[in-house]
């Protein structure tokens, strides 16, 4: 079985100081986050930053000063920006942070509108999945195929027969939100993808563990992190991101499957490398 | 096993006479689709309205008008309403449909929010999914739970531990707008409800007749009509609702279930009984 | 899809004339079923024999003839001969039905023990398994892997991974001996093969139609006849082979899939060609 | 959920000291191994016992000494006694070990014939399943049902039908020697159950802690030990069955759930209470 890569959501969009002291906002909070898992671990930071207050952003300045700083400390992390932000902010908003320099080698693509509680829904429509996908094959962006629903899966491979997806394709299975966070949902999702692609699973709350040791065993990749889940078990608050992604090493080592490196997840994933020279000029 | 309920879908919001000319606008084409699908065997006519130049509307007039005059035709018929409509309506517009008299015994309820295609969204969030759900329980209105996703039937079953919904619960399985209309998905739907509810399936398109096949040998009802699927089979196009009623009627034969009457449906789906008699007054 | 393959059990080892007085036991009424099923629709015949009194049999001598016999009324029929027999019989005995000549293009082979009822088993050890895909490999023999249990699908590929069967397999699932005959079964039973594999499926007694509508809308093909079913529907006894292949016909054209020839069944199947010359001679 | 019911198989009949050291035979061997099992937290210890030499015996006599001798050093623990004993044994052979004084509250009733490698056949005929069936229910043993295959639960089912099993059922999924040992078919099977019973799982070999992981995560409870596993992990022997049991409460620690004490377990599985008082006399 190939080896496991670990993706950390350090921060997410919705999340708050409030529920969990050690949730990041500022720069410095998500560098020592994103270095807490990746230490750990992790070979992927999936990252949505924030304003100081807690606001979330999707400002290609803010992206830029955080993918710098964090890869200042996990030189060889995938840092994989989200494009999904927050509800409410317009396409356009969610794109800037694809645009940061180097070309993010991953970076996340909704594939359905859904619903996100109350009065808020999550929108991607059909052509904002189509209009994102071109947009990450013209910059050479590898897509997490971010699905909440079967559906969405079925809309990807759409969208790849139109021609803006490419195989191998990887998916990520965001449990909980629409679809429940069950083995069962787990297993049905990750037998509905095409042979050759690679995947994700993340169970939101307390069922983030489970789903963690299915995808280990059924060959996924885990994602955890504050995004996801704020707790390491019931009522123990998580004290970092590491710490989710340390308990995520300790069931790949009690069920025997070997941890992806940063080197090894990129040619899991098969990413292009980035194009680091010039970026640093510019950056002045 | 039960017998087959079989549901007409005779109308929908979105098919056009441009694509089949046997699609009803008017009242009287909309009787006679509704009345050639109830003579070949459905009990339940699944019913939107239009203008007569095709536009969908919730009107409660329209509404009221077409459901007496069907009434007319098909005594026995078990009508339900959309409370869907078209993409864009208000939910206020969208529950006109159940104020016509007397009050509906059974009506949709969409459990989700989706994409349907290009820039267009089918919305109902969690708090319209609440509200729409205790208008029909004050009205005493059984709904039927439409879902187009996995996740809808957990959406669902949120709303009913809230205590908005109560069992036996009847879901529609639409499979073909998001999730793709297989066998696979089907059984996967089917196996993911509370036991004791019932539930209806339809497959979108050329997939009707597998989708109605595999329903029938599982122990669902079928619902099929324009708003699915305008062909009989490929090239050939449904000369009306009717054709397509019998033709799952053929199919319950050769697999051995037989088809229930309205009152057996009344029955199966636990709907209360419609007051008929002061409505017969107001109407003038 | 591809074109749908229909295999006709035309006789089976365990059902009885007094269960049905059209179960053939004699030469011409082999061949009387065998031309039925054919001309309906069957391109593949799968068959045992019996003496005249019913008693099954897997003598060289009787296979000789009745496959001479049908290949008269029936040229182009693929003629599968079972090497399962019966009941008690031993591997020597169960392989004569593959040394006619010519050589059989296709026959079955048993992929493990089970309970045949009461008392008795059927006795298909890992050994036998790996000594009849031997012989049949040896002789360019196609196996149809007959399955009872998802278990047997995993020996056929450790038997496979030990060399003694070629891709692309071909599969065949008996349900309800062991596992029951529902299309959950089915469905998990078809997934469950090698990409590539093809299958066909059919149900013991009065499931017989729900798994045969199932299977041709999943992709995979049918099989039906008086070894599986006496039935054409509650209290009412097929009267041959050939009208339950005209109603696995019925359920094809209500389905939308296309019937295959026999020249089309060994296209499917990845058939050898029939040496049919020296035979001819040899028989004498 | 549930509290996790933890049995240890801490000796089958199969296992050699020539593949691992730590497998018991005598009876200082068979107790020191129970106790390993039941310090660490297992409260069923499924029971095979052995000769000096190695030899798989159900001798009655071996039996009584071996539980007599368990029971002084885990006074809690519920024994389960095979009734499956080894391959080759007769059905009067294998039901000794329900003849013990005082009947033990739980012993496994095998529900099907399947191979176990080479020319060995694992015989239970339907008439020994309701054979056993009914010499359990009269002696008040509850069984716990051993499925290899799906079909076993079907045949299961069967003989519920006919009376010779109540409800609630105890199933144990013994996946890796006929179904493979993977999620998919522990899910499938776990979902093929009636509603209401309760199931344990374990994977032959060194699947043996993705089924345990699995299992805890879907409500079900766990067996490891010897009997199905030799292995810690990759290249490391089990040094007791403690120790296997020992990996088996970290992961449900990881996994959030609480494991089960012998009398909670009793609880769970609805066991009668050994009437022990007498017993001890009629030991003499
Ligand atoms: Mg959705
Ligand atoms: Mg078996
Ligand atoms: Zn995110
Ligand atoms: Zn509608
Ligand atoms: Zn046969
Ligand atoms: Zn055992």
């Amino acid at each position: 079985m190939e080896k496991l890569i670990i993706s950390a959501a350090i921060c997410g969009a919705e999340v708050t100081k409030e529920q969990n002291p050690a949730v990041p906002y500022t720069v410095e909070e998500i560098v020592r986050e994103a270095k807490s898992a990746y230490d750990a671990g992790a070979s992927v930071i999936h990252l949505h930053v924030r304003e100081d207050d807690g606001t979330p952003t999707q400002s290609k300045d803010r992206f830029q000063v955080c993918v710098d700083a964090i890869r200042k400390e996990c030189p060889e992390a995938i840092i994989q920006p989200s494009t999904g932000g927050a509800v409410g902010m317009t396409d356009l908003e969610r794109l800037q942070s694809t645009e940061i320099e180097p070309t993010p080698e991953f970076a996340t693509l909704d594939c359905g509108t859904c619903n996100f509680g109350g009065d808020d829904i999550f929108i991607n429509t059909d052509n904002t999945i189509i209009n994102f996908a071109k947009i990450m094959k013209e910059r050479g962006i590898k897509p997490e195929l971010e699905v909440f629903e079967k559906g969405m899966i079925d809309t990807a491979l759409k969208v790849e027969k139109k021609g803006f997806l490419t195989r191998p394709l990887h998916f990520d299975f965001v449990l909980g939100v629409q679809m429940s966070a069950t083995i069962r949902d787990l297993l049905f999702m990750s037998e509905s993808i095409p042979e050759g692609s690679t995947w994700t699973a993340s169970g939101l709350g307390k069922n983030a563990w489970s789903i963690a040791a299915a995808t280990i065993a059924l060959g996924g990749h885990v994602r955890v992190g504050f995004e996801d889940n704020l707790y390491m078990e019931k009522g123990v608050l998580a004290k970092s991101n590491g710490e989710m992604v340390a308990k995520v090493v300790e069931l790949a080592k009690l069920l025997g499957r070997e941890v992806a490196t940063p080197a090894e997840a990129r040619e899991i994933l098969s990413l292009k490398p980035l194009k680091q020279e010039k970026p640093k000029k510019q950056k002045k």
